[in-house]
C-alpha cells in the first residue's frame, strides 16, 4: 500500500545532515522532516530553526521512540552508524545511512541482520550513483551503447586533504575516499570484484604520511565478468575536484568530464583557458544528494526496493579492506580473503 | 530601512507564473507569496494549491487592493503588461514584470512615468543576465580580462517555432525572440545601440512566412562605443536550443558554449559524440529565473536599484522596432528614428 | 590526352613563391620546376639553389618564351598579376596565379579574356578551399548532412596587422583580407552574393586608421539562394590566427575550430588551458598550399577544369568593392552596382 | 668534426622501410639515401624506383660492405634486428634500428656490446617520443609546469588486431604493443621502472586467445621516483586508434587527446559529434617518423648523443618480460628479476 507522506527524523546535524534537511524541506514534497537530533543541542536547534523543522533534541533515542516517525536519516559520525542502524531497525524505522556503514565488516553484518529481521528498508548514501554524468555512463552500459564492458578507468581526486586529525580516524584513503570509486565501479560494470591490487605513495605529502595514511594511490580491480578497472586517487589536486571515468567496451567507449561553473573559454596572448571545475563535492554533487533522498522517499512510500542497498554499502568496505591488505602485503588480494 | 520579508502577489498563473511561484516558495526565504491571481480561477487555484499559496482570485484588482501585498509579479499576457504596471504603480506596489514590457513605446513610456511618479521599483524579466555563462562574459568585460570590447557575435536559436496562432500575435521575431539578444548585447557591451541593420528570410518555413513573420534573421548593431554586434537568429534549430555568444576584445576573446545535460562523450565506430544541449529555456535557464527573482526581492527589501530597470525593458523594444523598419525599408536605421 | 609530367616556371621568389617551390619539388612528383624568375636575381638564385631548380633568371619573359615550360606560377606582387596573366596566356602557358587577381575588375576582365582566347587554364590561389577543415564543411553541404544552408558565420582574424607601408598599397581590409572570406562564403554555400552591407571601425588602432584602412569589420552578405552570411574580421587578435566558420542548415549545423599545435590540456590552480592556435597562415594552411598546387597540376595534366577558376578569382574582388562602397555610402550595395 | 651529408643505406623495404625512404628523400636534406636492400629484390627495386634511390640489392651485406655508406636503417623483421646491429657495428656503420631491438635481452646485450665496442651510434625507433603531443607532455615535466610527477595514465589501443599469423610471432601484446607505452612512461617520467603488475583478458576475442595472446590488458608500474603509472591497452577499439596520456603532478595535470582529421563539429537532431580520430599509426604519427629520422641524422653528423639510445631500446623489452611474468605468476614482478 502506498502512503501519502513520509515522516522523517534526522540524526546528525553536521554539514551533510544540514544538506539533507535543506533538500527534504524544499525539494521533496512527499517527505516531512519532523525532528532533528544531534548530540550538540545547539547544532540540532540551529538546523531545526534554519530549515523550519518543528522539533529538535540532543538524544537520538527520542527520535527512535517517536511513533510518528517512519524513517530516519543517519548522518552522525561513521563510528556510530552501525549501532544506530541496529537500533533504528529494532524501532521499526526505515533507514537512510551515510557511507560508510562502518569501518569493519562484522559491525556491518550485525546491522544488516537487524535490518533484515525488522523488515525495514536501508539505503546507503552513495550519492554519486545519482549524478547525471555517472548515470549517463550506467545508461550506456544498460542500453548496450558501448557493447560489453571491458576496461574501466576512474580518476578521483580531492582538491585538498582533510585535517590530520580527521585523517587519523578516517580509516585511511581506501575506506574514506576510494570507497566511492569502489561503489562506482560495481555500479557501472554491474559485476562483482574478485581481486584487488593496490600501490600508493605520499610523495610531497609528509603530513599525510606521518598521519599513517597515503596521499596518492592506484588500484586495480578484477571483476567476475572478466572486466578490469583501474583507479587513480589523490588527496590533493591543485586544480580542484577531479571526478571522471572512462568505460571502454567492445562497441565503443564513454567518458565523462568534470563539471564546470560555466562554459566560457577565454583566449588571450597567454593561451586558451577556462575556469577551474566546481571546487568540491557540495557543489559538484549538489543535485545527486537531492536525487538520492528523493529515491529513498519514493522507495519507502511505494514499498519498492531501495536503489542502493545495505549490501551495496557492505561490499565497498570489503574491497577497501582488501586494498589495504594488498598495499601492506604487496600482492593481489582476493575479496574472499577479507569478506 | 530594511524590512524582514517581502509579501508578494502573483498575477498570471501560466507556465512562467508557475515557475516563479515555485522559486518564490522554495528558494527565496525572504519572500512570501500570499496570493495568486489569474483570469482563469481554475489556473489560479491549481497554482495556489501546488505551491501552498494561501489565497487565489480571478481578479488581479484584489491583489492590487490588498494592503498586505508589497510587490507584484506580472506574468500575464504581453498585451496587459503596460496597463498592469500602471495600475500596480498607482497602488504603490513594487513590480517585477515579464518581458517585453509592451510592443509599443508609447505604452511603455506611460507605464514608466507611472512607476516614476509612484516611486516604486520596476524590474524587467530579462532573466538571461543572471545565467552563469552570460554573467561570466560580463565579468570578463568588467574586469578588463579581454580589454576593450570590439566585436560581439550572438547566436540565438530556438528548437522549434511556436504555434502559428502565437506567431501572429507575438509582434514578430525581433520583438518576441531577438529582444533577449538586444538586451544581452547592451548588457555585455555596457553601451547603447545607435544603429540597426537587419536581413531575414524564411527558407524552408512556409508556415512562418504565411503568418507574416520571418524564420531566420541576421542583425547588425552599431554601438556608441564604436563596437559592432552581429546576431544570428533562427526559429528552428534541429539540434535544440542554441544560445551562445563570443565577445572579441583588444586583449582577448571570451566565448560561451551551450549547456548540456551531461559531460559524457561516446566514441564508437560512427564517430565521437555527445548528447544534445538542454532542450529549451525552462531547462537551460532554470537557475537564472530563480536568481533574477532573488535579486528583485533583495533590491526591494534593501531599497537598492533593481539590476534590470524599466529603462532596460524599454530599449530592446526600440531596437526591435528599428530592426523591423530596417528589414522593411532595407537600410540601416538609426535608433533615434524610432525612439 | 594525359601527359606524364608538368613542366613549371615560377615567377616571383618571395615568401609564397618559395613555399610553392618547396611543395613542387618535394611533394608533387608529376610536376617539374625548371626555372625561377624574380626581378631580384639574388632572390631567384637563392630560391633555385635552395630547392634544386636547374635555372633562374631576373626577367620573367625568359620563362614565358621558353617552349619547354607548360605552366607558370605567378607569385609576384598583386599589381603585376593581371598583366602577367595576359602575357602568359598569349604565350600559351597554363597559369596558377596568387590572389587577388587584381584590385580592379577591368584589369581582371582583360586577363580573363586573354585566358579564354588562348584556351589555357587559369587557377586562382584561394588555398583555404583545400584546407581539411573547410573542405569538411563543404562536404557536409554537398552530402546534405546539414540540409539546406541557411546562415553562415565566418570569423577571420589575423594575429597582427601588416606594416603600415603594406597597408597603404594593400587595397584595404576587404580586398586584402576579407577577400578570402568572400571566396569561402561562395565556396561553402555554393551560391552567388547579391548584396553586401559592411560596418567597420579602428578602435584602439590609430596607426591603421591613419593609413586609411579599418582594423575591425563586420560584413553581411545576402546570397541568391536566400542564405545570409556574416563575417567578423580583425587585423589583430591577441591570441593569434583565428579562422573559423559555422554553417547553420535546416537539418543541422557544422562548425570548425582553429588548428592547434598540440592537443594538450594543462590544469593547474589558475585554470584549465591549452596552448595558442597555430600562429599564422604559413603554419595553419601549410597542407592546403600543397594541395591546391597538386590539384592544379592534375587538372592541367588530365585536362580537366581547375578547381578554382578565373571567375572564382574575379567575384570576390567584386564583393570587396561592393563592401567598400557599402562602408563609404552606409547602405546595402547590390553586387550589380559594381560588377 | 661535422660532415656535410650523411650517406645512408636502408635494410628492409617493407611498410616502415618505405616510409623512412620517403622521409629521407623529401624531408631531410642532410641525408642521402644511396641504396635499398631487401631479401625480396622486387621490393628493393620498387622502393628504389619510387623514391629515386640510385641502387638496390637483395643482400644487406652489400650495404654493410660499401665504404661509401656511413649509416644504416634497419627495418627488417624483428627476429633479424640484433644480428644486423652486430654486423653493422662491426662494419663501422651508425645504426638506426626499428623497435623492438629483439625479443630477448641476451640478444640485445650482445648487440649493444658490439655497438659499444665499435664506437658507432645506435638509435632505437621509438618514434612516439617525437610526436608533438607527447613532446608537449615531456616539456611540461621538464619545465616544472605540473610540479613533481605523481601518477601517469596511458591509454593505448589499436583499431583492430593484426592477423593471427602475426600475433603468433609478435612476442605477445606486451612486447609488440605495450612496449611503446613502457618507453613512453620512462620518457615522460624521466625515471626507471622498479616493478610491474599486469592483468589481462580476451573477452570477446576468442581468436586472439587461441593465438596464445591477450586482447586487453592493464599494467601498473612503480618507478624509482615513487611515481606510479597505469596503462590500459586493447587490440581493438571500435572507434579507431586511441593514444592518450594524462600525467598528474603536484602542481597540476597535463592530458593529451587523440589527433583528428579535422576540427569540425556537426550538430543535428541525433547529437553533437565529430569524425573519428586518425585511423592508425601511419596517419597519427606521420610527422614523428620524419622527426626521429631527422634527429638521428643530426646526431650522427654533429657527433652528439642520439635522443633514443640502445639502452632505451633494451629497457622496455625488460619491462615487457616482467609484465609477462607478472601475468603468468599473478604477482608484482621486480624488474631486477628479469633484467
Amino acid at each position: 500500500m502506498t502512503v501519502e507522506e513520509l515522516t522523517v527524523g534526522l540524526i546528525g546535524a553536521g554539514r551533510i545532515g544540514r544538506l539533507h534537511a535543506h533538500h527534504l524541506t524544499t525539494r521533496i514534497p512527499r517527505a516531512r522532516l519532523l525532528v532533528v537530533a544531534d548530540a550538540s543541542a545547539v547544532a540540532a536547534e540551529a538546523c531545526a530553526r534554519d530549515y523550519c523543522v518543528p522539533r529538535f533534541c540532543s538524544d537520538y533515542r527520542e527520535v527512535l521512540a517517536d511513533p510518528q516517525i517512519a524513517a530516519v536519516l543517519i548522518c552522525s559520525p561513521t563510528s556510530t552508524h552501525a549501532q544506530l542502524i541496529e537500533e533504528a531497525a529494532h524501532a521499526g524505522k526505515h533507514i537512510f545511512c551515510e557511507k560508510p556503514l562502518a569501518l569493519d565488516l562484522a559491525a556491518i553484518d550485525r546491522a544488516l541482520a537487524a535490518v533484515a529481521q525488522a523488515g525495514v528498508k536501508l539505503q546507503t548514501g552513495f550519492n554519486r550513483r545519482f549524478d547525471t554524468n555517472f548515470r549517463r555512463v550506467r545508461q550506456a552500459v544498460e542500453q548496450g551503447e558501448i557493447g560489453l564492458p571491458l576496461m574501466l578507468h576512474i580518476t578521483s581526486r580531492d582538491p585538498a586533504p582533510p585535517p590530520v586529525a580527521y585523517l587519523q580516524v578516517s580509516g585511511g584513503l581506501f575506506l574514506d575516499m576510494t570507497i566511492h570509486d569502489f561503489d562506482m565501479a560495481r555500479f557501472l560494470l554491474g559485476s562483482e570484484v574478485e581481486e584487488v591490487f593496490a600501490l600508493a605513495h605520499s610523495l610531497n605529502e609528509p603530513e599525510i604520511a606521518s598521519a599513517g595514511d597515503v596521499a596518492h594511490a592506484a588500484v586495480m580491480l578484477r571483476f567476475t565478468s572478466g572486466a578490469i578497472a583501474t583507479i587513480s586517487n589523490s588527496r590533493r589536486a591543485s586544480y580542484g575536484y577531479d571526478q571522471r571515468v572512462e568505460l571502454f567496451g567492445s562497441e565503443g567507449s564513454i567518458a565523462i568530464d568534470n563539471a564546470y561553473p560555466n562554459t566560457a573559454i577565454v583566449s588571450d596572448r597567454r593561451g586558451v583557458r577556462r575556469d577551474l571545475p566546481l571546487y568540491f563535492f557540495m557543489e559538484r554533487y549538489a543535485e545527486s544528494f537531492a536525487a538520492e533522498l528523493q529515491a529513498f522517499v519514493q522507495a519507502v512510500l511505494d514499498d519498492r526496493p531501495v536503489p542502493v542497498s545495505g549490501f551495496d554499502g557492505r561490499v565497498p568496505v570489503a574491497i577497501a579492506l582488501a586494498a589495504q591488505r594488498s598495499l601492506h602485503e604487496h600482492r593481489p588480494v582476493s575479496l574472499r580473503e577479507v569478506a
